[in-house]
């Protein structure tokens, strides 16, 4: 064997790839045509899916159809079907075929965008998609690359927040924590129905958890300004620096939407970093009529919203905009040697390592291009709308029957509802409907009852799904 | 038009993304098949890409064919092909077609496996592929998820080593950093040669850069496990806190390998956190041979090794494995109620979000998975065994030309190499190289000169792109 043979023995040739990249590419379009035939929830026992695989690693390679029968026979039990239209569960993780041709090319490529130079385009693509987003949602102007904000593509809503933190805490030391820790007077403020990653990112940062309030709600479960202001003052007094407060807008639970205006006055007047987590319902704000959810963005230092939650595009993108580039830059970066570089030097480019926790990035910003390029604006409204009207068709459903009532209002595309027997029996019908295998629904508890979610956004939800999904409830509720 | 005409309106079906998909199947192919055609690093100007495309996002939707056609004229230009085996730059960050072939599947799938709930596969395919890969590299059994451990995938070392860090901040801190910030006392560890993402994990935890010593190495860019100690020792005297201590094998700049046996009693002693940085490296425990790089690893708390670099998997792939699960799930996990369920409850099954930053994760197994497959151990015994066997070869190269001298030991696939004729002419060299599109190399600085770094691990890499690279080199030498 001569050494080209030899170096070439295990890989997979570009002829091989064409002819199993093909069948993936049926194999991904199969699952999509029968997805509905699969029950929504994973049946499947702990460990079960693990004890049907080898234990070792092979020592030999084996052929790729081995490994896409093993699919078909021992992963697909253990999916629990996100891209089914009736999965109404969490929230949504939509996803959609441009995406995933647009991730192809990613890992096609194989560029890592850590610098402006090792792939200019991956940058260059990113801010300018960005930058389409801000108009997209009519987002302020400081939020453009052009101005003296910017975008950036992260994994999720968590970095996104995580980072926003790190750059509050960053201002509020006057750029110090480079010199010192943190003392532990640094406050910070989101709602008690905020998500659990502003928490975590408190922690991470050595915040500390304690020194994070959760503030009141009112009935809707939006935070209550003034019981934001009174803790905010309470804070000063006791000699503690308030720094970061996190608005949601459709917390988690409930969609409950913070009310980002009053909130931005008060935030103006202590000199706190306001940071604004629409992880799912920014995306609402393509369509003028529900840009009310963005009233008084102007106040935001940064905002984040998650195109892989409601915008279908593929886990993981997620996009944060901050109304001052430098501060979040001055906050994460850190130049070795190895990666300095004349573009940099210039300072006529981006190096997004510096927007983020990581140091490597994937060219994420390709399957949100060729998603926006493929439904155009007016399509992504469509869709967007068409899920707000089954959430709404949903919710009049839910009025006409008496055994059941709406737990929180329903502004947009999350439902929550609650039957009117108490916790037990809508445990019970929570189950029946999960163990159907026809739906996937979860739940939360507000004002300290169980409550149904039914979440709908994912891409290929038409109405009758949604209208066998509440017969599906209807007939739980009769039987539990 | 009807209501389910209306509903599908904008989708890409599945038959056009059956042919839309298999023209991206064989435009990658053929990317592949021309990638030595085009110039490794890009040479647009920065704004050149953006420039050339639309300023804003398009109102009504696009072809395909237009996105595809956009793809080959105007975004190819701005890519930097990490992918051509002519490519010696940084460290790689190699792919190779099962590897893709994984990653359409985690697109197509588009599961979102927080909870082992939320797709059990997700999670249990990522626990034994962790399991096989120690056994692989032949780590000590603690990190056996079988075992008080387990493996987790993140998607960079710099959130590996950040998730070391704030488990060993939480067990220094008694896991109080719930209840309080962090106190500025304590202190971590690495060498001056150690990874930028040791310092802004530092950064980001709130711990403080100046709260992290970098130790001193000695000539073959190692940590000097006396140096460590002896700051160890002058940091408790001062009455402050070392509590985690961060050992690279194979560091960036040169490849310096940190002896982890010596440090680690170090650790020991001091009862202070081992972290294990191999990123690179870790790889090369795939042989026997090579193993003598993790010699000490038994003392060890956390180590990590990213297969995104050069086990042909592409990025985003980084292996962290912890020896006590519950320390690192202790500090990351917060539980909302929207997240509580039956499996998590059971305390039976792992659920990977507190094991990370983040909420959300792809389905980043099935790729690893297709690639440990694809080739067997055998096979990616081989092929890194070839790559070493090519620096090896490029070594003894330099060796014999008088201008030019090696800069630092190569144990394994980096090569540091220096034209003896000063900084000036090593950077008209680079520069020279860089400039031709012939190959890619990046530089660094040992002892306080310019050295050239010859980074030999993409996938397609073989002897006659190194001999070629070496007369590339020779012939910009003699112009310089």
């Amino acid at each position: 064997m001569n050494q080209k043979a030899k170096d070439l023995v295990f890989h997979m040739s570009a002829e091989e790839f064409r002819r199993h990249g093909k069948e993936m590419v049926d194999w991904i379009a199969d699952y999509y045509q029968k997805i509905e035939s699969f029950p929504v929830m994973s049946r499947v026992k702990p460990g079960e899916i693990r004890a049907s695989l080898p234990r070792h690693a092979p020592q030999h390679g084996e052929k790729f159809e081995a490994m896409l029968q093993d699919v078909e026979k021992l992963i697909l039990p253990g999916i629990t079907h996100w891209q089914s239209p009736n999965f109404f569960a969490f929230f949504p993780s939509n996803s959609s075929f441009p995406s995933i041709l647009g991730d192809m090319l990613s890992s096609g490529f194989g560029v890592q965008g850590m610098l402006w130079a090792t792939s200019p385009a991956c940058t260059e693509l990113e801010t300018l998609v960005s930058d389409w987003l801000v108009e997209m949602l009519d987002l302020p102007q400081k939020f453009l690359s052009t101005s003296t904000g910017s975008g950036v593509i992260q994994d999720t809503a968590s970095n996104s927040t995580l980072c926003a933190l790190l750059a509050a805490r960053e201002r509020v030391t006057q750029y110090a924590s480079n010199e010192r820790g943190c003392d532990g007077r640094l406050v910070a403020y989101t709602s008690a129905q905020a998500h659990s990653s502003i928490e975590k990112a408190v922690g991470i940062a050595g915040i500390g958890r304690k020194n994070l309030r959760l503030i009141e709600v009112n009935e809707e479960f939006a935070m209550k300004p003034e019981a934001l202001a009174a803790e905010i003052q309470r804070d000063r007094a006791a000699g503690r620096v308030p720094f970061f407060v996190c608005a949601t807008v459709g917390t988690t639970s409930s969609n409950g939407m913070d009310p980002v205006r009053a909130i931005g006055e008060i935030c103006e007047e202590n000199k706190v970093w306001l940071h604004v987590d629409a992880a799912m319902c920014g995306t609402a704000a393509l369509c003028p009529e529900f840009r009310w959810i963005h009233d008084g963005m102007k106040f935001a230092d940064s905002y984040c919203f998650n195109p892989h939650k409601w915008m279908f595009t593929n886990f993981d993108c997620g996009c944060l905009f901050v109304a001052d580039r430098n501060e979040l830059i001055r906050t994460m970066s850190v130049l070795p040697e190895y990666l300095r570089n004349a573009a940099t030097e210039s300072g006529a480019v981006i190096d997004y390592r510096d927007w983020q926790v990581q140091l490597g990035r994937r060219f994420r910003s390709l399957k949100l291009w060729f998603v926006i390029r493929h439904y155009g604006v007016e399509g992504l409204q469509h869709h967007v709308r068409r899920h707000v009207e089954l959430a709404q068709k949903f919710t009049s459903l839910v009025r006409a029957d008496k055994d059941f009532e709406l737990a929180a209002p329903a502004p947009l595309n999350l439902v929550c509802l609650r039957h009117r027997g108490g916790d037990e029996i809508n445990q019970r019908i929570l189950d029946c409907v999960n163990q159907s295998g026809k739906m996937l629904l979860t739940h939360t508890r507000l004002n300290g009852k169980l409550v149904l979610r039914m979440s709908i956004g994912q891409t290929n939800t038409e109405l009758h799904h949604v209208e066998r999904a509440w017969k599906c409830i209807q007939e739980a509720a009769a039987n539990a």
